[in-house]
């Protein structure tokens, strides 16, 4: 795969100063454009040591406007970030739309490493590799270019750079011991990254390999492959926006037979009987907070974090439902995250990245009012994405999901289901009481005449997504007693199930 | 996951005949529609026995025009197909552009069967299930309508099923002990069940999960599922068959810059000075071909199958290097497959299905007179495939040729190497003989102007296909002798090299 990248290819200075005013300019120009594209460039630099891809970051910061491109190179992982799934810092740093994010080996650095060294297996490696493979389609998804650079030196050639740090007294100290191992190992990378490339090889997430030899030649393959790569990528979206447009503009499908859509779904199916009388009520109540406040102190001290999401229809009795739970809690130790229109910030980068950006550190709970499943309802429901856009949230929330519960957090996700009875009954209670008021708007009142479709989305919702590592808890609202002592209930339950299970 | 589909949903006579009709006719109006389309309708069924995957394959067949639908069900592979890999058998199956094809479990019966049982681990079902994903993506692309149907019961409303089955003297013979067996294992099938949907579930090849308890409901959901997709899907390849050729349209990209058009590749980096004298070519050549005609043999015996593939310039030396090789070689064990336009039936499939269909049996040595990579050489330059088709097409080939190396096939790939002054200089001596004057068209002389395209896509394609387990070989071929001896000497190394591993 890499003897395409040891032929000696050079440029000389004269070569290079003759293109370089040129092309510097069609690259400040392309990224002038992109300022008001609805995209950011991921651009990522991996591959062999000394084969120039910090130098190769550092010139595309020097040639373009330094202002709408950021560098990112990582170390090992900080407590902070320990604390979180691994790909929590890289989100993190994810450029916002308009705007070229370079990424100094990232994501790939641990598979590659770790393979090189034999310290995961190939089948292990091939997983981690998948894991960075629906990542890149994710951003890809959302409409990002993303491309890879793969910087290759040969065997001779990193020995040879490597002697020729060392022989100068100001780079010397640049080579480390490791280095050495790493070059004696260089087998082992060459077949580690083969592997890596191969995988992680796709269409929306291309990797160009580049021989690292000559720093013209490679400063001239990266330049190049960028500027036209943008170019590409403007022109493709303006395209696939026009073509958006004229798909909306076309016949609706089918009306939905009414014998399907008069089939009953998980919710209808719900039994909206139980109630819990007043007394009973507050006396499981109390049991119940005084079980979580226990049982979260010792998960706080075990430091495993827990993930609740609420999710329901208007007047449902989330708030309610959330309040008593963080009541039994230290105000310290909670976070009660609402989520209603996202921000500018945030509407600038993909869906999932505001709710990424709010997970907390280890042993504390976060509870978010609403969530990132606003994807496959209101969005879906209301067409503010495309359905291509909501179908694929449905892996793209399982991945995400997947990485919560595989660092040890314990995610519960609630569905608070009332009958369309007991919520306009509710809504007419509102409109009474002074102080509740600004509680009830005009949007309520439109989302209620979309109930069939939102209960359509809400089923599908469960059926994609209540996996085993992550399933649904749908509560029977109608009594908020009821519901608020399965709600907590619920949650004291997981928690002790996670405890029992010990460890990370 | 399942609980959506366990909700007892169902629909009465009266309501199926009502919507019976009207569906029945646009489902026979968009077959239609489909027959002049350039894409292949994919269905599949699996899920959970006794839910009725069958039943409504045999509905579609009755609904539709059964000339243009075909039903694939598939026992054990018979031994002609285990001399194969694996997907021989469904990529042999494909339905062509323009029919619907319904396969039943199929590519997905082993990974999940496998699973329940524990016959495999997590972690070797989830590579199955990436060859899965990437096979139906490899449909996808190419245009194909993708939709999986996951026929669900109750563990409850299995055991019925199966009773009243036993109940019935016309039907207690299809109730077997594996289906007690298997009901009995419920909760291991779904387990393996939602991790097969989970990691399969694409938005270019989604599931949809069926109630499968009342057969009218089933029914109701897969026929208005199969209409409303293939009325999008209609019009979604309408949309982007405009919208391509809009973009060629387009102003094309900077030019390349000459100073990196003028770097060596991995062809003018060659030493195109190796040559044997006559005598000593022809006693290489027999020695080679002793050596050839031995190893077959074992290899035959072996079951050892081999896949031979040459590419080259034109007059590089194909056809004489491939005599001087099969004339070592029992007839009847070889196969000369000569790769020109593919026929109306091949161009009516993916363009990896013609070669599929050629792999032959245990043993055999098949040499492909051009292969598979026209995709990523002729067809690239020429224009007749999208960028974004021969890109996508390096993953499509090391998959494929994956595929070849797992089941035991030695594979060697060669490349002969001319100089352009070669070239011509062969080019003129055709001219002047009379019977080799049929080999020299217009068309070579048109492709020699395209050197430097060509010798670009070459070189991407050594990057991105020349693999550990399928590298390639260049074969310096200015002297015919040298190169013939050399391709003989790397068949032989590579038989002796697999023989020497043994087992399968």
């Amino acid at each position: 795969m890499f003897e395409a990248a040891e032929l000696g290819r050079k440029i000389t200075r004269e070569e290079f100063d003759g293109m370089a005013p040129a092309l510097r300019n069609e690259l400040l120009e392309l990224q002038f454009r992109l300022r008001d594209a609805d995209f950011p460039v991921v651009l990522l630099f991996a591959g062999v040591d000394g084969a120039g891809k910090n130098q190769t970051a550092n010139l595309l910061t020097e040639w373009l406007d330094p202002r709408h491109i950021v560098t990112r190179a990582y170390g090992p992982p900080s407590e902070e970030e320990r604390e979180r799934p691994e790909y929590w810092r890289y989100w993190r740093d994810l450029p916002p739309k308009g705007t070229i994010g370079v990424f100094l080996s990232s994501w790939y650095h641990d598979p590659l490493v770790d393979r090189a060294y034999g310290a995961i297996s190939a089948a292990e490696m091939d997983e981690k590799l998948e894991r960075i493979a629906n990542f890149e389609k994710t951003l890809a998804d959302d409409g990002a270019l993303v491309v890879k650079f793969w910087m290759h030196l040969s065997r001779k050639a990193q020995k040879k750079r490597l002697e020729k740090l060392e022989s100068d007294p100001l780079t010397a100290w640049e080579v480390t011991d490791t280095d050495w191992t790493h070059w004696r190992m260089y087998d082992d990378f060459i077949a580690a990254g083969e592997r890596l490339i191969r995988h992680t090889n796709k269409g929306h997430a291309p990797w160009v390999i580049v021989e690292g030899r000559d720093t013209r030649y490679r400063s001239a393959v990266v330049l190049t492959t960028l500027r036209d790569a943008i170019a590409r990528h403007l022109e493709a979206r303006d395209v696939a926006r026009r073509m958006a447009e004229e798909t909306v503009k076309r016949d609706p499908l089918p009306a939905v037979d009414s014998a399907l859509a008069a089939q009953p779904s998980v919710l209808s199916s719900l039994d909206m009987g139980p109630a819990l009388e007043r007394q009973s009520y507050e006396l499981q109540l109390q049991e119940q907070r005084g079980r979580l406040a226990l049982l979260h102190r010792k998960a706080r001290e075990k430091k495993v974090s827990t993930v609740l999401v609420f999710e329901g229809w208007d007047a449902a009795g989330k708030g309610g439902a959330i309040r008593r739970l963080t009541g039994a809690l230290n105000a310290r130790d909670v976070q009660v995250v609402p989520i209603a229109a996202p921000t500018e910030e945030e509407r600038a980068q993909h869906y999932l990245w505001r709710f990424w950006r709010h997970l907390s550190r280890a042993g504390r709970v976060t509870v978010f009012d609403r969530s990132w499943y606003g994807r496959v309802l209101v969005e879906r429901v209301e067409g503010f994405c495309a359905e291509e856009a909501w179908r694929r949230a449905y892996a793209e929330i399982n991945d995400f999901e997947d990485q919560l519960v595989e660092t040890g957090t314990v995610l519960v996700k609630f569905w608070l289901h009332i009958t369309p009875d007991e919520q306009i009954e509710r809504f007419r209670r509102r409109e009474g009481v002074e102080y509740k008021r600004w509680k009830l708007t005009e949007e309520d009142w439109r989302n209620r005449a979309k109930w069939p479709l939102y209960e359509q989305a809400v089923n599908d919702m469960v059926e994609m997504t209540s996996t085993q590592t992550a399933p649904w808890t749908l509560v029977e609202a109608n009594d908020k007693g009821h519901a608020r002592v399965k709600v907590l209930r619920t949650v004291c339950d997981a928690l002790e199930e996670r405890l029992r299970k010990r460890g990370k």
